[in-house]
């Protein structure tokens, strides 16, 4: 559940300057304020205590907090206010010293015909941004009242994407050759680390001497990649002890995890999915307050503003969608920059009907593990009907259909100049200044 | 405050054949399980209970709660353990039910030399991604160690591109050379409509008949969207009366928001921030477990993948930092799409040194409006001494070197070959199997 | 022999205002200056005589010349001054007039190693770009001294990207799954128009209700884009008869013909080639002026501004050596926009020798069909014993042998500081000022 | 005129193995076949004749190539027979052997509307790629009966961006922060070294603690890369010299010279151009074969396929007509690598007629300078009326139209399907066979 980032977990120990050397040992638990340890080069500043068994307890969560209290003087009353257990956090945060509220709003209905997804969804959303609910609700509800979104979902596999390095370009190319004979032993080592995970193929990209070979995985609902990197680890070395790979690196940055690329577009990196719906033009014009002329005309306009940008991909703002809904549900967030990169369309059909797709060639999104079993996560994919195994591919269905939402509602906005008017509109309305614009006065936001 | 995304947040009146004529007033408060509403074209279910001044308060959210509880069938007991007053919530999200909690570790210390942030953090880092704090707090401490991040702000400006429709190629390129005369009537028209925002500057980009134009603003300490959306709105009304520019599209895709477009890495869309650091050879080995070639090698290797993947920009995961510091402090976490676009660098100078470095060309961070005045994400920004007006570039320089922090943990994971082992052992050395490792095997994770 | 681009050959007929009815005709050998016809719409001019079957005979080339003459006031002397026959040109050009002459250097010695090409080559060179023919010829003799480049073939294909509109999402859903089932069907209609092509694959994109498929050939030793767009729309037919495919469109933009696309670099679109070479430190002190260090930092700064700008991999520059490789051997030039996307890696390896490779993944050559049989094409592709069948994979083992030169060279002159003075220092060397130098002062060139 | 390419123009003098001590004077003029020499650390063959004052006279010419005709095995008949003077080849080419001979073709009549264009032309286009100059003729008739197209040029500059190293990311960001204090001085230095050459604008581009620079010059109508090298190259050494810059790299890889670069669509790299045309409706029936709606289609489902698969911008085919008409006049055909990025846009608009634009953001033309005055290019320059100073501008207007032309062309046989069908017809009609068909049945091309 870990993607390419995290690093090794261990401070040095021993380290000479600055490294603590018992770090476990030496702050206690309930010692809130350990003298400033591990000055060494530059200075700056003690350790974070690691407090016994690296302090989940409440008690030890606490004395952490106070800790950072007092070093930082901040009052941290709201932080301290969690319902999880200290140890359910435990494999999900190291340093604990409480939890982040984030206000969930819901969406909905939103009417899904997929394939694992099926029927009205309210789809919670975790975000401080005012209006995107508002926002993803219009365009659930235009969806639904259209007869809802199809989706399919493509392919559902992760994949890491380790580099090779040869003495020269003829060892890379002759590797490159005979890595399928190698197949059935690399799959053999690869999956003696997991139960789970399947080796489906691989890819060779040779660049110059050196060779990334996209490892690609079946990793059922979990996202998999600690999993399948610790089984990728395991075949690069019998790949070195038996080939002519001088040696690898466990990451080559090919595998676009947590990035925006272009090779994203292509598929291969967590699930493609791509929904659809047709919209009545009478639909159109009740919900988004516009005609399916004027939303293509939206959409051929801001289409030459991406590719004037450079955009990868097209999109109105799947990344607000995706992170409402990743914070919500426990998911991975910073999987949201690959995730998001996919592709809008907006076309008048026969019968001068909107027909609107969103795909999504790269999404990341789990039932199982990560922060999908903590208190609140668990409750918003409850509320999805999508707690545990076999239920990622519905989370996956009903995700691509909320960004077509978004982004259906957004385009709406666009072409009938709403965007905003609708905001004054909603202060004036109402007989004391709609608070958010009276913020933005005072503070200028 | 908001993005481009937030359309308008009304849902359609008298629309006809499915939308309610007057949602606010049929469902009331107390009211939790309303008869099913709005069915129309296809169908598919009830619209969320809207309930009296839109529902803010600790009973209406109990009661909307509730609500989804029976739609649904899930239990939403954690999410109603929030610690936030509902009216604080308006303007932050509507439909609310709650608020999802995420755990938060600190990472630190972390000493950064900037010009706005001087002296040693403790970052509050929001995630569920176990090892992602610790690898963090590793980068932190060897930055320390060498003496700390010195960080530069180069620019500070947020942006909206409407895009201008024309008759024709020529009447396009009139506009263009014409605009510069306009531009004080502009400024005076979109500085109408706001007492923070300063106009500074138009940057015009014609193509083919349509005129997309940049309207760069300064937005103070706030992330400013809404805020320049109204003024750009208002000043785009001005040149369509004015000239001879037909209609306008609020919006034209090219500001970037929230989205990893190429145009970003030339700045314009947020603060443009450089971290670096020259890190003793003894530190690099002490913290990262690597020396400075090896460093260098892996950015060597790893900047192959990233452009034989056709990404944009180079780095570790810069998502995975911002997001984490973004949930913890109330920023809008959909812009970590634009903001973790940028390039990390490490190179081996004189005296064998390893010099690193951070360049983050588009991050948009606040320390007003939005999501940062509540409750969990002000205690979070006052741990950074950054709560309010004037500090936002302070939390700039903090974001920019916390993610130089995780891409030099990361690289050194990847250089020592510990990025598996260290799981793997971090689990061995405790009596009972890791909980995460335990985990995976249950769950597939 | 045809890109994607070359439409519809032939001027509407009898199309009403504007359209000669009867273009062939009306216009006779010997007839230099028709009366203006075709006046229409707009005016503007008359059409370019088409002359008895098209106009290939000497006399007719002639009197197209004259008749441009008189249009426009030019002489055109040289123009009229070529060797090819005009029969010869039939297929390779339409309202010939004569033939542009493009001086042709040749740079050499280069030694290449690869499985097709083996041995020293001196390689054509066609340019008007002073200093070209010198910087190549310098990397060619410093690979040739180390002991040669080694190269080597990975892939050898091409490919269209027709894109099939379906009803909807569900609808193209199923295509894709469906289309294994298809393949030996499509596979008999698109070979049943060609004796040359061989359909290997098909590569389905679906985008929305859209589905792209990479129809991807082995072609042989052409670059065979005219035998399989026949192929490729023989066989969309086939699918739109026998499957729910609504339409077709023969290309979706997808294949990326004479276009720079990311997706080129993950292959299959021409052949993808590597070649590196192992230069001693004394080889490169003595032919690129540089130490092998001084070589690794001008790529390591210079791929920090290939990715600040977002450029489509990293090199020199290739797409200097491929165009005058392709003009000379009579090459589809406009190809190097394509072929011109690769990636170059300078490393310092064990013994402090410097490693060096390009990589191009989408190289397109031919040594058959198109312009490679016409005089001068044939005489340069002579020089490098690449006429004919079977010689197009050494023809692009020995290119890309070539822009392995060329980037040498051209860091070379980077990291010493020479790339200015050498030209200064070039010209003052010699008696009369270089006349470049020279006309720069009298044009500002 | 020469591109970042050029490097040291000469070889390694008394470099030790290989290199030839005294190159110019150990082959002498009328000496074909010296006794190898400079085999060195691999062997590999002998330098190519050098011959007095580097042999550009006729006699030299025809010595060096009857030296490669008895290397090689070769017959350069064709080769030989060009009609420029060996001495007009000076500052063109080095080890010149003879001239390539390319068919040219004419497309037109073209009418140009624009500021520097004014009228009627008929197009030179150098290709072998049959039925080109046929798909651009068609697309010129098109705009020419609907009345010409509109063009527009934006910007004329060009640019070198060298990159500035410093000891850290403090240093970088003060030099940023001054730089506009010295640009008077800077300019000074650089516009020392020329006289045609005008420094516009320095524009900083940080990352780590290099800061690339990106040099903006008035080049009047020479390309004038070599004159803004050599004016740059002066102005970076006063910096290194008066600021903390430690040391620079005349090239950084930002510019964008010859390579396809994200960056180009934002303008800054040679000229910026648009083209439009509103064509009524009948008019493209008749010359396109298509309804407007039918060819804003094509555009709408190849966008999808340009945004799929990352390219940059969008369009048709522009690199066909550009490196045909870069080659019959002479230009600097690499440059076709960044001149060929676009974006083509196509409109319903009022009426039913279609709006069509072509934007080339990165035009790199010259009327001066180069190859511009030697034989057949100066010849193809006149019939456009585009010879000398003053007319690179109308160069560049009548470019745009032009490629225009070819997307209007393409996209029309796309959406009438006669693509392939245009090509089988062609052929049918005739008695014979069509060559190129024939051809293709023999060779595979």
């Amino acid at each position: 559940m870990k993607p390419p980032a995290p690093p090794a977990p261990t401070l040095p120990r021993g380290a000479g300057e600055g490294a603590p050397s018992q770090p476990e040992k030496s702050v206690l638990p309930g010692s809130p304020s350990p003298a400033p340890r591990g000055r060494g080069v530059g200075g700056g500043g003690p350790l974070v205590p690691r407090l016994e068994e690296q302090g989940y307890t409440a008690e030890d969560i606490a004395a952490r907090r106070r800790w950072i209290e007092e070093k930082t003087g901040a009052g941290l009353t709201h932080l301290g206010a969690f319902t999880l257990t200290g140890e359910r956090m435990r494999g999900n945060i190291e340093n604990p010293i409480g939890a982040a509220q984030v206000p969930v709003g819901v969406a909905g209905p939103l009417l899904v015909q997929g394939e694992h997804a099926q029927g009205t969804f309210y789809v919670p959303l975790a975000t401080t941004e005012g209006a995107l609910v508002r926002s993803y609700e219009r365009g659930a509800v235009a969806i639904t009242r259209a007869g809802g979104a199809t989706v399919r979902l493509y392919a559902d596999e992760n994949r890491v994407a380790p580099v090779f390095i040869f003495d020269g370009v003829a060892e890379a190319a002759e590797f490159v050759r005979r890595l399928p004979e190698w197949f059935d032993a690399i799959r053999a080592e690869a999956e003696s680390t997991t139960r789970h995970g399947r080796l489906l193929r691989l890819e060779p990209h040779p660049l110059g001497r050196d060779v990334m070979v996209h490892f690609v995985y079946a990793t059922g609902d979990a996202h998999g990649m600690n999993m399948i990197v610790r089984a990728t680890d395991r075949a690069c070395e019998w790949l070195v002890a038996h080939t002519s790979a001088r040696r690898f690196l466990i990451f080559s940055g090919l595998e676009g995890e947590k990035r925006a690329s272009g090779s994203l577009l292509a598929g291969g990196k967590g699930k493609k999915v791509v929904a659809g719906v047709r919209l009545p033009a009478r639909v159109v014009k009740a919900y988004l307050h516009a005609t399916p002329e004027q939303m293509a005309d939206v959409w051929r306009h801001t289409v030459l503003g991406h590719l004037q940008s450079g955009t990868l991909g097209y999109n109105g703002h799947y990344a607000n969608g995706l992170t409402a809904l990743f914070i919500a549900c426990g998911q991975d967030v910073a999987n949201v920059a690959n995730s998001a990169v996919g592709v809008t369309s907006f076309e008048v059909v026969e019968g001068g009907d909107l027909y609107a797709t969103a795909t999504l060639p790269s999404l990341t999104v789990a039932t199982v593990g990560g922060g999908t079993g903590l208190g609140t996560a668990r409750e918003c994919l409850e509320m999805l009907g999508c707690v545990g195994a076999g239920k990622a591919p519905k989370l996956a269905e009903i995700a691509t259909a909320l960004v077509l939402a978004g982004d259906l509602s957004m385009a709406g906005a666009i072409a009938s100049g709403e965007f905003v008017q609708a905001h004054e509109e909603y202060g004036r309305n109402r007989p004391a200044p709609h608070p958010e614009t009276h913020r933005d006065e005072e503070t200028g936001s």
